[in-house]
């Protein structure tokens, strides 16, 4: 069996999943283009391959017609917009992913970028790399009220990391309400656009659909406060990246952090805006989280050929998620 | 009475204090020179003044000598080593200061650097702003031996933050430990040195004195682990900025933020070094600490124009140790 490895980095910390794969006597190919892939790069790097140990690169039915061999894909992380789950099924291609290992890491890193944003840390840092001093004035998170839209894994661990700064107030939004987690801060659930109004600092969790693909555009970030901060560290997509650029061009919003954007590696205009603090989709790379779901995903492949029942397969609702987006 | 506000910003976003000041009939004038005076810049400002509504601006004993009607300092914010107590005592010179309004402000912004670092925000950034992608691996607090030396006002509040991100462990250090405040994380009370050996995240929170003056040079670097951070918010000259560009440019430490320097405005070499983080004495720079720091200091000068008790007359403790310098 042969498994094309197309995320990247991989093992770069950690060679244990290569050595399990080599152990299993499973050869393997790291991406040798070492940057998220395009369609047709996957296509003709997957010719005979089995098995993806995939990151967020689209493979779409496309991909995986073109590839007779391939019966397992491995997702390394959360998200499946990436996936055609349905084609997939077709074509009898199982789909397993690592759904919570990254969240931890992505909720800190959403905490360090609220807490830049709020200081301007991002624009003295690159003034002073210029010569130039000016002291910013910021806000802190007691004088603030914080808007999570999508509550899920890693949600719900931002809000762990807020509890201990004294937020002025909390909002949530989610498609259902969970008041089981939420005993160390008060919090209101709302609506989306209560939170694009209200919120001075707007973190967005949610998974990218066709119900949140451009779920921010002008007419949302119209709503929002002028001096309001902006976090997307979910998936590229959410934001509209040319409505953005032109509300910030406008001189609307405090600040922006994007970690993930529309189409990665990220090379647009938004990189104009001192403002607009941008990271390469560092999420979920924490060394330890990426560790874990790197070999999650390594040793859901090894099951796969072992004939050993799978432990990470995409559950059935995920199917059902793209398939009532179909039909809309 | 005629008061000279040295601090600049002043009454930015709140005018309050110049209101104040009006009503009580003081004359004032803000620091002209939008900067951090140099001692023949404040002398020749002060001559007939009474008060200082002073920053961090040295006040000397030639400063206060200079100003024949110069009875009452009243500093905005913390740290005294600034100025010269013993003389103003010998030159009945009244001082005052509000140590308690930045402590949360300096905190918040010392945890968003220590999140900023850990995750290389900062240099994803800059990289990013120039068009370049590259996806840095970094460590969670939960992954890290934190090290906290000075645990006063700002020290604990940081141990605040800290405990929403369940770290692998603290150390703290302070010349005598307290224990009244730590039920909510297990901490160990240790030397510097093992703070210094074993820490990934070193953030400094003691006052600048002869004792902490060049407390981190050469030598103290060199015992960190090669990829710990250091995070210095309290005062520059702590960390002697030549050994510490010295070691950055060797490769030693993964990354440092330095908020104060031993001049400012900055414009040394830290700039040329990308994963040093650099802001713009931000520390106490949060809106709502800075009115707080602002309206304290100002009342103060009130208080002492109508002839009413102090509030925030400075310590004797205060006067002992910079006796105890001078002694030594």
């Amino acid at each position: 069996m042969k498994a094309l490895i197309t995320t990247v980095p991989f093992a770069a910390n950690n060679r244990l999943p290569l050595d399990l794969l080599e152990r299993a006597g499973i050869e393997y190919l790291i991406n040798p283009l070492g940057k998220k892939l395009v369609e047709l790069e996957l296509i003709s790097l997957l010719a005979d391959f089995d098995v993806i140990i995939a990151g967020t690169e689209m493979i779409t039915k496309e991909v995986m017609s073109s590839a007779a061999n391939l019966k397992f894909i491995s997702r390394v992380g959360i998200g499946l917009d990436s996936v055609d789950l349905l084609s997939a099924q077709e074509l009898g291609v199982k789909v397993s992913y690592t759904p919570d290992a990254p969240a931890p890491a992505v909720a800190e890193l959403a905490m360090g970028l609220i807490l830049s944003l709020l200081r301007s840390v991002h624009v003295s840092n690159m003034q002073l790399h210029l010569g130039y001093w000016h002291r910013y004035f910021g806000r802190r998170l007691s004088e603030c009220v914080v808007g999570v839209i999508g509550v899920g894994r890693v949600g719900r661990c931002l809000l762990n990391h807020l509890s201990g700064f004294n937020c002025k107030k909390v909002l949530l939004n989610d498609l259902e309400m969970n008041s089981d987690f939420t005993e160390s801060m008060v919090v209101e659930w709302v609506d989306k656009e209560t939170i694009y109004r209200e919120a001075d600092i707007i973190s967005l969790h949610v998974p990218l659909t066709n119900k949140t693909r451009n779920m921010v555009c002008k007419e949302q970030l119209e709503m929002m406060k002028s001096d309001a901060v902006l976090i997307n560290t979910a998936r590229g997509g959410i934001i509209n990246e040319r409505d953005l650029y032109s509300a910030l061009k406008a001189g609307h919003l405090s600040g922006v952090a994007m970690d993930v954007f529309e189409q990665e590696p990220y090379s647009g205009n938004l990189s104009e805006i001192d403002r607009c603090l941008l990271t390469a989709h560092m999420g979920s790379m924490s060394i330890d989280c990426r560790s874990e779901m790197e070999l999650l995903a390594t040793k859901e492949v090894i099951r796969f050929f072992n004939d050993e029942p799978l432990l990470g397969l995409v559950p059935e609702d995920e199917y059902i998620i793209q398939r009532m987006e179909k039909v809309i």
